[in-house]
């Protein structure tokens, strides 16, 4: 019979030894009874989520897991970024992740992320959508805070070509093409940058921020531009209808891109302070509808990034009471991974490519005598040393759900 | 923080159960406190050098372990062999190991080491070197003992053609081309061997060796001629300064030709009675300078092959010594490999293909519960099983020197 899935992702859980912690990392020293019960009755390993050493990012990472090759794939983040604020994205588009930012009147950014702003930005971004340069649809809209994306829609666009933004205060670059038959994209480019500025710098908004002494929002820095691959849904790919729980936006983005239905869910912030149990229970719920349901925790990642250590074995504690109320309520016949899509030590700040633990439990899953899920516990478990790309077939398998090859 | 990177290969460290020390191997049985202190606090694994089962060469191993791939980059060992005696190569070059050898009047090969002669090669390789054949030129020069090299220089040049080295007694052979265009090198090559004869048999070295009834070294055998491939130094590949401390030519031409700095150790001999301390010394001492410094230590080899069996033992025990000046003097921001090129089991006599024991040590390295360095201790760590192509990106990422992918 055909089971369904239940996948856990904690962003960025794994980690490496911390002093701090006597050596050992944040899974060894939490206290973690749910964790460990579906590990001792499941079977564990590790999971090199793109290869051996690479260091994944978040939207690589997700594609692997996925069962995607990333290097097939993967054009850049402004595709997912897209996405993720709900553009539905056409074969061939560049997209791009985006600032509202601010230049003095020599086009010097002054201001990478205008103030942080947060108010203005739809009314802002509306009077950007929607014109059309050279032929070129122009799709603009905000996402979080100063944030935002543009997608250019048109014959004969590539992702190739560098950014606007120079990541950091100094001239506003202008955009090149870095491979042939990029001129006319990168042409297109600069001159929305350049409209983007006539157009923000008198704004409404902007003519209120001024009497505030804010920052004014009065250009957009595009950068991360990436063309929209052409590839199969995550249906297409494995015959099961999909759903995603999450609060970061970018994860949101490329769980629409590749076609799950992204669940909305009151509290799932991907924040420090999200409201783990919320998504837990969205996640059972949709189980009912659904044959693949993915949720995904930013905390732990969170705490890397900040090097805080004894919250990163806080928020492990916590995911673990989430699990306490899974462990309750799961039906039998779902198959449950946890696992992790990338390492972010506390000893670097930064994803690493050192393998994350991973487990599979449920029903006739092999039991191995791994009791703790840790990155140490579970080098030593029955699913050995993956790879992330590996681990959808694995799981075709284990849910009775995969093609025979031969006969 | 990046952090730099001590690699100690001990050559031919890998062996199998050996009957006279009870069914286990030498590092099973040898005392090396050492080698477990880093094994105890560091992550350990097993390294296929090229790949399950196959048995590497020495240049072939080394190239894996340094991030090629032996299949794209490896042509021959005449290239590092040349490297190896200082000869500074050109992407097209063919280069060849040559003997020394004796000939009868009939060109039979009589000795192929001309009674391993070791005084005049100097004299005799400046007699052929330097000379043009059908417009390619001739590099020769002397090596170790009866041991030289030929490099052709020239336009049109391959390394497909066989051996002239008969090795063993018999007719010196005629080099015949084994693919489409290699006809020129073959016929440059038997040009070449025909004049060594035609100039050495007359030569004031032979002469003398005459009068003392000594083989004569009376012409010149070819054999492992390889093309200089077109490959990327190791700091291009890695972005890291690097230097070799090594005693055999072969392992020195290796990291020459990888664009390595070889340093020169006094003591450091590639035998039995290398000074190991020397090259300890040596290595810590160059970490002020380099990024990553490679020591390669023959010993362990030279006992496999020779099927030396407590030799074996305490050749092990000897480098554990060496590792115990390595743990009171290493910086501490160093990550410190320990691992092999390749088996040389006492039962082989000869490189096989099983997995070599590996750890690596330092800092916030992840911590496995192994507490012995050997082939099956190392077989349950954190690290599990890897490919010594998977060496280099693994290193890159727990020294913090990896690019991301994705974002």
């Amino acid at each position: 019979m055909k089971k369904k899935i239940l996948m856990l992702v904690c962003d960025g859980l794994g980690d490496r030894a911390v002093k701090q912690l006597g050596f050992k990392t944040p899974l060894q020293v939490a206290k973690k009874e749910n964790f460990d019960f579906f590990a001792s009755d499941g079977k564990c390993g590790l999971m090199d989520v793109i290869a051996p050493g690479i260091r994944p990012g978040s939207d690589t990472a997700q594609l692997s897991i996925f069962g995607y090759n990333p290097y097939e794939v993967y054009t850049g983040r402004g595709p997912f970024e897209a996405a993720g604020v709900g553009i539905d994205l056409k074969h061939g588009d560049v997209a791009f992740r985006c600032n509202f930012a601010t230049v003095d009147e020599n086009m010097n950014v002054v201001d990478r992320r205008a103030g942080r702003i947060n108010k203005g930005t739809e009314e802002l971004a509306s009077a950007l959508d929607g014109m059309e340069i050279d032929g070129v649809q122009i799709i603009f809209k905000d996402a979080v805070e100063h944030r935002a994306v543009l997608v250019l829609r048109g014959e004969d666009l590539s992702g190739g070509l560098s950014d606007i933004d120079p990541h950091g205060e100094g001239p506003a670059l202008e955009s090149k093409p870095l491979v042939k038959g990029a001129e006319k994209t990168a042409s297109v480019l600069n001159r929305f940058v350049k409209k983007s500025h006539d157009i923000l710098k008198d704004h409404e908004v902007n003519k209120e921020r001024s009497v505030q002494c804010l920052p004014l929002a009065n250009i957009v820095l595009p950068r991360g531009g990436g063309v929209v691959p052409k590839a199969k849904t995550f249906e297409e790919l494995h015959d099961m209808k999909a759903a995603c729980v999450a609060g970061v936006t970018l994860i949101k983005g490329i769980c629409r891109a590749v076609g799950m239905d992204v669940l909305d869910v009151k509290g799932a912030t991907g924040t420090l302070e999200t409201d783990m149990l919320a998504k837990a229970k969205a996640a059972l719920q949709a189980l009912k509808d659904y044959d693949f349901v993915y949720v995904n925790v930013k905390a732990p990642d969170i705490c890397g990034h900040d090097g805080l250590v004894q919250e990163k074995v806080k928020v492990i504690e916590r995911i673990d009471k989430m699990l306490g109320y899974v462990k309750e309520h799961m039906p039998e016949d779902v198959c449950f991974v946890i696992t992790a899509d990338h390492s972010t030590p506390l000893t670097v700040g930064d994803h690493s490519g050192d393998p994350v633990p991973i487990l599979i439990y449920g029903g006739d899953v092999r039991r191995d005598d791994v009791k703790h899920f840790d990155e140490l516990s579970c080098a030593k478990g029955a699913l050995g040393r993956i790879r992330g790309r590996e681990l959808m077939p694995i799981l075709m398998s284990i849910t009775n759900r995969a093609h025979k090859f031969g006969s």
